[in-house]
């Protein structure tokens, strides 16, 4: 039987990208929430090359070969393609920092895998990748935010070695809260 | 009265900033776990020139004029220069990502101000100059995390159009539990 093959997104993957990803919101009730489209994803994910020569991250390097992450196009995405050929499962993260270590890590913005491809360890797979991503780059720490209602998810992650950070609560300003923040001191 | 600058961090600021994170760190009771020297934050910070003929962020885009930022090397920071000379607060960040929006944006992993320097509005001030950096790379979020028991802060960063993630907790993985996850899989 053949394997599922975890690789970096090209930019032919953008729809089976974009499906997955409402399909996420879907579950986290937030369907309404999503305003990405395949143009806006195109623009802000740095994407693998095309060529089916180049496997990426690279295998002598553990490291990603992609276009160049900016402060605009600041992520990159792990794409799972099942045996059967399609993309099925997601991992799509950035790049953050610890202060106190210096170094930087990765932050796992979304992970997901279709329902009908669960339990057959691909979102473990996917989380295995990260980690190899980030001890190849030397990097620190690697973090992402879960939804507390979620225990079954909160439970295998657990399971895998992560520490959840009670103590801490995050803080967002967007939207009208962002502008009238920017325009605060005139 | 002159007022204070804000200005991204140049090479020269890096004995000032460290000192300041350590006050951070002491401060949240943990200074026992800064690792960070002048040397890994020389090479993990994206720096604006030493020249003092460049002005970061640019007058003109209110965007940075600093080094690239890289996987490795994410992080940017905005120093403020009470009007005495003396460098007395940090907001140290890096870029963030937004799946639903498809639109990056920035976290801020230390903000910190002078306990001698504090009432003078000062973390305000960063906050806005983070904000107007947000609002000129047309980015989404403006995101934080604070410890649950600092009251003073959550109050403040509410004061200034913060929401709290409250349904959110972060998960991490670091160490010893990082180089067995990448090894999960064999």
């Amino acid at each position: 039987m053949s394997s599922p093959v975890v690789r970096h997104a090209r930019r032919e993957d953008v729809p089976a990208i974009l499906s997955l990803i409402r399909e996420l919101a879907d579950y986290e009730k937030e369907l309404h929430s999503v305003e990405a489209t395949e143009a806006t994803l195109l623009s802000t994910i740095a994407f693998a090359p095309s060529s089916p020569d180049t496997v990426s991250p690279s295998p002598e390097s553990g490291l990603p070969i992609t276009e160049s992450t900016t402060p605009t196009k600041p992520a990159r995405c792990f794409v799972l393609e099942s045996p059967e050929g399609p993309v099925v499962g997601i991992a799509l993260y950035f790049y953050n920092y610890s202060t106190w270590r210096a170094r930087a890590g990765i932050y796992l913005e979304d992970l997901y895998v279709k329902q009908s491809e669960r339990g057959k360890g691909y979102g473990k797979r996917l989380l295995v990748e990260l980690a190899k991503e980030l001890v190849a780059m030397e990097g620190g720490r690697l973090e992402w935010s879960v939804l507390k209602w979620n225990e079954p998810s909160i439970k295998f992650y657990e399971s895998i070695g992560a520490k959840m950070m009670n103590e801490w609560v995050g803080m967002r300003v967007e939207r009208e809260g962002l502008t009238k923040l920017a325009g605060l001191l005139g």
